[in-house]
């Protein structure tokens, strides 16, 4: 568990999309976003306050947060240099980088001498069981994408928010490394070893009240032929209760399989579906989340609106429109 | 990948069951299999010569295979003798221990002192790539269960020794750690971290002649909740041409899970072809592999004979009645 709150790196950013993952901590969890910290020639702006170490401390900010890619996959000079100024300070270190924070001899030392804490969100720190398949107490809800990449992680943000709004019980459970680093824990699953991918899911997703739901993070897809067996594992470990059918109406073919045509809506409810009954018989489609981020206001709305009529379901872009139609789903279920 | 032949430790085997590997590689690969080693006590035999170090080293074996299962998991004080002595008289060492050969510092700094290899097939030796999906030249068939443990690995070795026989283009792929000491190399997935478990399939099974098989180990099941995800990254990793469906018609519930009933043959029929034909449309079931061992002859006959006629496929029980008709499926492809 990554102690909050934090104070975002944004290091020498080149742009803004390169600090999607501060966005997103901004946009899901702002009373764990204090400020940002930004090096001479930052050029993405989170809107938060600029706060140097020592403010951030003054603030309360127990974590520096690394919310932005690095070029090269390594860790600069001169962002080692905040880092290890940030340890000295009494921050934990959170990180989400391939150059693991662990693998940096210095960083390792000075955490060692300040008892300070390294997370590397993408390698587990977890040893986790085999699956057992026994039923667990509470819901639980998945996402299940025509493609990976297509607004999964911000379907069950947006829920979670909404429930949250509405005063129901629900929690997000993260299973990649953005979301661990928004939430502050989770299963970096797709670096987990392949017996224990279903079993981590379990123990992401224990016993809780009949009337919780656990809003499991997505992840591939399981018509992506090089991550379908990650997503087959959420599919078994996580029980859901319900699906949601997730999508982007204009990828011309499967992110990275040139030459891979995205399954239609119904023929992802049609495979995963009953493969989700195979852990839980009670399991049912209960919602459609379609990224529209490529398509106008208007051509936004018609399409949702064609696809709740082809498909009998609820569905919005829930980033967009909210996710007040797919929690009503999910209330009603 | 291990250098054979090879001189088979039986240690102090409880009973001829705790030598399956050993079994399997003499049953499947008796080439390599020139002799036994024996501790005092031991219990079981697999009826090849008794020889000890200097004797098979004469005789050309090249490693020393662990083929027994230990108890409590652990390099007994008397193992570790034999093992450390075999270093020293030139042999590699080859393992499927939980408790890893590298995990001992003796027998690393022996081997190091003598040039020699200590291969544990539970890990994996090889960085594998993220799977791309670009369809590969050759031919490719995966058996798949109604559960684990059903008698896949084994169907496989047998249609591999089957083409053989006829002359035909074959090659057994393990994926498991049995089938790698069985045949000196393959990808033990149960171990590959998840984002990389299809690339590694592919991996193991490239381009080819276009009248070779790859006959693919299977793993797990599709329907079971545990290692479906292995299941799911075999299924789209190795690319299949022809799906065996294999079975076990006694068993009350899937291996290791109460409650879970076995899927027919039609469900796992229905449900792992269209799979299948994400990554090749061209995919077919072809046959049907029956463990028949716990059936008498004439209940088994009968069984295979009601499958055939149930599901318009060949089936056999290929370890009882040969592998010949899930063969004469292949070559008529």
């Amino acid at each position: 568990m990554i102690k909050t709150p934090y104070l975002l790196f944004l290091g020498d950013a080149p742009d803004q999309l390169a600090v999607k993952v501060a966005q997103g901590i901004k946009d899901w969890r702002p009373e764990n976003a204090l400020g940002q910290y930004r090096m001479e020639g930052c050029k993405a702006d989170l809107k938060l306050p600029d706060m140097d170490l020592a403010q951030a401390r003054e603030a309360g900010a127990k974590t520096l947060v690394i919310g932005v890619a690095n070029r090269g996959g390594l860790i600069s000079a001169a962002w080692k240099k905040v880092l290890v100024t940030a340890l000295e300070e009494g921050f934990d270190l959170a990180s989400g980088l391939h150059n693991l924070l662990r693998d940096e001899p210095d960083l390792v030392a000075v955490a060692k001498a300040t008892g300070r804490s390294l997370h590397d969100v993408r390698v587990p720190s977890v040893k986790y069981p085999i699956a057992n398949g026994v039923k667990r107490r509470g819901k639980r809800v998945l996402a299940v994408g025509t493609d990976c990449s297509v607004g999964k992680m911000y379907t069950g943000l947006a829920m979670d928010a909404e429930m949250r709004r509405r005063g129901l019980k629900s929690t997000f459970r993260s299973t990649g490394q953005t979301g661990i680093l928004i939430t502050g824990d989770g299963v970096p699953l797709d670096a987990v070893i392949a017996d224990f991918m279903a079993g981590s899911v379990e123990w992401l997703t224990p016993d809780n009240d009949d009337d919780h739901w656990d809003i499991i993070e997505g992840q591939g897809s399981i018509f992506h032929v090089s991550y379908s067996g990650v997503t087959m594992a959420l599919i078994h470990g996580g029980q859901p209760d319900a699906l949601i059918l997730s999508h982007e109406p204009t990828r011309e073919h499967m992110r990275g399989l040139p030459g891979y045509a995205l399954p239609t809506l119904e023929a992802l409810r049609d495979t995963a579906l009953p493969l989700a009954r195979v852990a839980n018989p009670a399991c049912e489609v209960v919602g459609v989340a379609v990224n529209t981020q490529h398509l106008g206001e208007d051509e936004a709305a018609a399409y949702l609106s064609q696809v709740e009529t082809r498909m009998g379901l609820p569905a919005t872009d829930p980033y967009r429109f909210g996710a007040g139609k797919l929690v009503d789903a999910l209330a009603a279920y």
